[in-house]
């Protein structure tokens, strides 16, 4: 797995259980998974020599971010080792413009490419403000993705330089009921299998907050969300676990983004489903028969642990554990900054308000913003 | 953990969960645990040089077996490193004698221990042919135990040398209708939890099998199981997990060995239970408030995987996976060898019969008892 983020350190569980070598490409040697991964080779994702001294003698190589460019996944491809999901699906992942002109036939936003801020700004005219700027690449939790009031924060927002090959693009502002994301796995086999739709929710852009299933969600909404996800799955040839964020307008349900490799909407698999989201993702790269994506429990809530005031996550664990002997914490090794994700909360269950009530506490006293 | 087999393998999933630093004291680069954990130390867990570096920086040292001298674990103390398990209460699963003289409040098979062949002899008098021999120090996996028919049988066993410090101990073979072990974590600060009374089947001397909760247990008899193991925890002193295998005998419980670690017997919490063991004997050895014990469906069945005529256990992955979407698979890294424990399946559920079969089936396929 290139990458050394929490994502390559949660998916060292399902490998070791299953017996699977797993390396990871790690940039340092204190990144997440390079804490815990045995075989951590160090070295850039964006530099060809290491990628290849790295991938030399696996088997498949896969994923923990969208970011190796395809130039050198093609180079890792040619020297006989499997590269899933693959270089061209991938580049739908990696750059938002590819992903809307290769999706054309699904529902989404209306949307652009633009070269200017006259053309934003016609854009914009036709759609009415705010609208969605965004860097075709290179954006992550938030960045590259700014919302637009005026003309005047259009010249703005555009007058940095984009990203290397990234080109701008507009979206219409969706009013949303909510964001739902749809997971499923793929096989090179073509085996697919679909997790129940999640309810998400942002916040400054970072996911925040999972519900699994979301609740409210009538069934033929929830199979068209599915259908969506397993259709676009197949349409770009995706192998692993590929994520749809989603807006639900009340009416209808529109593809936001696509994330194709383990997701944070399906962190609360872990605990919550019968095969995890990390264990699928090595399944189905590894063209096994995929594992049973069955919730085990009506509802999992899982809240992420952002960065705050505490440095030392550890020094809850008394607190948090004594009051909730069924939650399950995920710490990811990661020094503490203020925003950043530096773990999750999931706890599973039947009564959903509960299960907020106890993940929301918990990550808000990992988080400093309450103390008792 | 000092010792690289599967119990510290299983045991790197919730440290690394739990953002908890986990380093591991293997025989080679190539055990179990070693092939999965990024801190591991490569040293003999009887050399006092090589335990003690290894314990240098850690907070606290615990263990994957039972084989460490006490004299090294007080060394290791004497450096203001804590030993969970203490070596004074370790001592009890270490030697056999010693476990049956501290426990002598506790229902337990007719014991003695012996000093030649005609103590023996007299002793199996009393109690009548069979009498099981064992070494009270060094055996594991039905290794170090005999099964006694005759006053020949005795002296055949008994003129092998003892292990080093090890005593002759006799006991009654105990007509039982089944074997049952009963399993508990206990923090310093003394709080316990007691998991579910499982049902164990022993081939060989090795586990074969468990059922968990133990099928048909009358609900008074679970809990004086429960209540017996936790109330040796408290008397010994027991730090972590502690595994007390008993005796069914239709009409009593008999204390049969106590193991101070994760347990085979305890694997099915892995997915059948909210807190598996190995993350609750973490949190033990820790002094953290334990996990909730509690398993998430009425029945888990684990079934080990013996080493058998296939050697590579990976080709059966897409049979038993295919047939079997929501079964577990941990597969341990072992070299197959005919009857080692080279991995177990899970399957978690309500139907027992139904999860039997399932069990069973992929364990015979990984075997190579069955081809289809």
């Amino acid at each position: 797995m290139v990458g050394g983020g929490q994502l390559a350190r949660m998916s060292a569980a399902p490998a070791a259980a299953l017996g699977i070598d797993f390396r990871v490409l790690a940039a340092s040697p204190d990144e997440s998974a390079a804490q815990v991964v045995a075989d951590t080779r160090i070295g850039r994702h964006d530099d060809p020599s290491d990628v290849i001294e790295f991938a030399r003698g696996c088997d498949v190589i896969t994923f923990d971010h969208e970011h190796v460019p395809p130039a050198i996944l093609e180079q890792v491809e040619a020297l006989g080792v499997a590269v899933r999901p693959g270089p061209s699906a991938l580049f739908h992942a990696q750059d938002k413009a590819h992903m809307r002109r290769a999706l054309s036939g699904f529902p989404a936003p209306r949307w652009d490419v633009v070269t200017g801020v006259q053309d934003a700004i016609d854009f914009a005219h036709d759609v009415g403000y705010p609208i969605i700027l965004k860097t075709s690449r290179g954006g992550y939790d938030g960045r590259g993705v700014w919302r637009i009031e005026s003309a005047a924060d259009l010249a703005a927002a555009m007058s940095v330089p984009l990203p290397l090959g990234a080109e701008w693009l507009v979206e219409e502002c969706v009013s949303f009921v909510r964001e739902l994301a749809a997971q499923v796995a793929r096989s090179p086999s073509g085996q697919s299998v679909a997790y129940p739709v999640v309810q998400t929710t942002q916040i400054n852009g970072i996911c925040a907050e999972v519900i699994a299933p979301a609740g409210d969600l009538a069934d033929d909404r929830a199979v068209e969300a599915q259908r969506l996800a397993l259709d676009i799955a197949a349409s770009l040839g995706v192998t692993g676990m590929l994520a749809v964020e989603m807006f639900d307008t009340g009416s209808e349900i529109l593809v936001n983004e696509l994330a194709m490799r383990p997701h944070n909407s399906g962190h609360w698999s872990i605990e919550g489903a019968v095969t995890s989201q990390f264990e699928n993702h090595l399944r189905a790269v590894l063209d096994l028969p995929l594992g049973a994506p069955t919730p085990i429990a009506p509802y999992s809530v899982m809240v992420n642990i952002l960065g705050g005031d505490v440095p030392n996550l550890y020094s809850a664990f008394r607190h948090v554990m004594a009051r909730d002997p069924r939650l399950h914490v995920h710490l990811y090794g990661k020094e503490v900054r203020p925003g950043r994700k530096v773990g999750h909360v999931t706890a599973v269950g039947t009564d959903l308000p509960a299960l907020l009530d106890r993940a929301r506490h918990a990550a808000d006293y990992f988080m400093g913003v309450i103390d008792e």
